[in-house]
């Protein structure tokens, strides 16, 4: 059973010597094997998750990946794939030693068939990139995060990236068609999943299971997925609200008027606000303060008649005393304007000093709950409780700010704050997976029979169990 | 290995018993065990594939399921999973004597959280009902099908059903969220998968797996789903067109012009029209006859802006010269009359006699040569040769006839024709799945490592393969 094993220690997998260097020169070429310098592929960009790293490879080809897996599945090496790095739960990094294999060279083969919006391309294609090459059909990747110029298409499908526009969109589980993935047995097995047509009900659909594998079942090589229109006009509003509670029944509302066009639904309450001043000096855009406000953003075909639903849907909001205050953005500059204050939400909070991130979904009548309940718990002990997010998704980023890192209060922390997460029907990783950073709780609301079934899983796929071990099934933290 | 084991005779299951009725009795209650008058179970409704079965079991619960299957699992009895039994490749009737599990009468649980849009329920609900009880809340089902008045949830899921409005709402990988479902082993292991949020990225996602599994990995009993806000305004519009290019050309010019309000962009061809007034006296809706007619749907929250949309985009059409006859439907008796038509073409092909039917996926510039290409090589030998189907998605419903069955023409246009499919980038089954029907052709375009994946997955979710035996991944039709 793998999971015996990984309560083993790690003296399970081999340690990478000379002749397993020339194995990987002989497959790859020399240039793309590094053993020195490779920080930046051993450490993540916050600088929370550094190993050792005994080696980067970075092939250029699905067979160069196979034949790398074979080998180490031969000699039980272990291994951590990774694209960007950009994730934000360590789930990219080594722990030890683990060979770092890098798909970032893997990024060649992209075609497009703008008559059905269906994308074929390598995995290590920069999210930014990918946009750039549909916006000459005149469509456009489904999904928007804060990393697209440097996360890659590969590690998106790894972590079922959600971002921005997952309210309008869908997660990717609607736009996954098919995927090339290479297994880390001993024969690098290739498989090419799913296929590039909208609609295929002549297998299991496996391809849905790498969604959100982190790295665990196989090294994504390539992927087929549906691309969408460009939207011709986009709009935003800000609106401010005095309760939570009218917050809800907005987003109600806008599902309801704004339906088709709504994408996105973001949530801030005053503290951030606060935080934004203080921190970098940036002004609220609504002229008075609420206790809470929201970014309304809309993307359609048409700019007349998406001003027309989102005015309407203002004005409704208005006389029925929901929000006290909002703007229409006018311009570009103005939308901008907005979005910024959004988006420099984390910056602003890591300028406290130390930063308790989340990223929890939970269910609507418990998304501002939590904030509360930790406000009333540990509001003398912190710096600052804040919380924005994806209230559209359910999705609440909530950041409690110390001067530095503070061990009581951590201690204190967790698990309490997952538990009341779990507890109250939510996720304690919404988007950003489990990675290292929450293994310890992976466990979570989760049944033995799951559990299992998911080990049989990673058994299945990766047999010697060298694919990311010390991440998400591990038992101990090694 | 299960593989070897589905190669010998059907002597591997148990002969069904007393004993086991008695303990099925003891589970279920008397009256939830049928051994007698069971022909609507044993056959499906097409009366194309029956199976003897040996007795019908209608568990009200999850519970009661995992008792079943853990009996099952420890005698060697073979079952087959059923729902509405509306499938059309025979995936749900018995093709020997297994045991029919049927989840019809697991149909109590429902909740809807309308703020979300997320749905849970038992996984017996029939279509239709969850459309009406979504309706008051604002939303509906998104997904529509001809079968909607009798087929149910749980095996929509099973099938991965597509239907009328893919090209808008996406496929049920959109909109699944988390699935209960039992294991047929010795425990009937009850597996709850997934959460009732929008985004949750703490394990697998292994719901997904069992969309499109038709039954052979788990006995799925419920099931929690997004729902789409109901439209407030329908528009319907047809066109004729005088090349298929043009077909394609006005696909491309609709994703752009109606973009997020497109719900339905349906294909038929000159011979189908021909066939719907030869045999059901039904009458073209354009006043002139071409060679190809497209109707096109939108579904938005403005009808004053839908109406607008769907005018310009046919003006721009007219003008182009890409469509030679249009009407706008301006009424819903206009709109119910050109559905009227798209919906009675399996109807009219079936009076003709003998119907060889297709469910098909192509890349688009391959969709109507497949039908130019039958009709070359066997246009003498059959009575009609028609397509219609969901050209938004790819999906071609080429439908043959003769007066009756023959078997010579059987012969010469299979595998012919799906090996076509399949090395034009096709899929032999776009929506309706494998099953019995078209297991002879279902490892075509599959690598062998593909498909030992798949007999992996069957065998760690269905140890002793008793789960719907004889379809998807039997090597044999035994």
């Amino acid at each position: 059973m793998i999971f015996r094993r990984k309560l083993c220690t790690i003296s399970r997998f081999s340690r990478i010597c000379e002749k397993d260097l020339k194995v990987f020169e002989g497959i790859l070429g020399k240039d793309a094997v590094l053993t020195e310098d490779i920080e930046m592929f051993t450490q993540d960009w916050t600088k929370q998750f550094k190993g050792r790293g005994s080696a980067v490879l970075s092939p250029k080809s699905t067979e160069e990946v196979s034949a790398i897996l074979a080998h180490c599945s031969k000699q039980k090496l272990a291994v951590v794939p990774q694209a960007g790095n950009t994730g934000l739960v360590g789930g990219s990094t080594p722990v030890h030693d683990e060979i770092i294999l890098s798909i970032n060279h893997i990024n060649k083969q992209f075609s497009f068939d703008s008559t059905m919006g269906i994308l074929q391309c390598d995995a290590g294609f920069i999210l930014q990139e990918l946009d750039e090459k549909l916006h000459t059909f005149g469509y456009m990747m489904p999904f928007d995060l804060g990393a697209k110029g440097s996360c890659r298409i590969g590690g998106n499908i790894a972590t079922c990236a959600g971002g921005l526009r997952l309210v309008r969109y869908g997660s990717l589980h609607a736009h996954l068609l098919g995927l090339t993935v290479v297994l880390p047995d001993e024969k690098g097995t290739i498989l090419e999943l799913g296929s590039a047509i909208r609609k295929d009900n002549t297998s299991f659909h496996t391809p849905h299971l790498f969604l959100g594998s982190e790295g665990m079942l196989g090294v994504i090589t390539n992927v087929t997925m549906t691309a969408v229109p460009k939207p011709l006009s986009v709009q935003s509003a800000m609106l401010g609200l005095q309760t939570f509670t009218d917050c809800q029944k907005i987003l109600r509302l806008a599902k309801s008027r704004l339906s088709e066009i709504l994408s996105s639904f973001e949530f801030l309450d005053a503290q951030i606000f606060e935080c934004l001043e203080e921190n970098l000096q940036l002004k609220r855009v609504l002229p008075t303060e609420t206790p809470f406000t929201i970014l309304v953003e809309t993307s359609g075909s048409n700019s007349e008649h998406d001003q027309e639903k989102v005015g309407r849907f203002l004005e409704e909001c208005m006389e029925n005393g929901w929000v006290t205050d909002g703007i229409l953005a006018e311009s570009a500059a103005d939308a901008a304007k907005m979005w910024q204050v959004r988006e420099s939400a984390p910056l602003a909070t890591s300028r406290d000093g130390y930063v308790y991130k989340h990223d929890v979904s939970l269910p609507l009548e418990h998304f501002y709950e939590l904030t509360e309940v930790v406000r009333r718990k540990f509001g003398g002990k912190t710096k600052r409780i804040v919380t924005w997010g994806h209230l559209g998704d359910g999705n609440s980023h909530l950041n409690i700010t110390s001067e530095k890192f503070d061990e009581e209060l951590y201690k204190n922390l967790y698990p309490f704050l997952y538990e009341w997460v779990v507890s109250h029907g939510g996720s304690i990783s919404a988007e950003h997976g489990i990675g290292r950073l929450k293994l310890p709780y992976s466990n979570y609301g989760k049944s033995p029979a799951e559990r299992k079934l998911c080990q049989n899983l990673k058994h299945l796929f990766d047999p010697h169990g060298i694919l990311n071990p010390y991440k998400f099934l591990a038992t101990t933290t090694e």
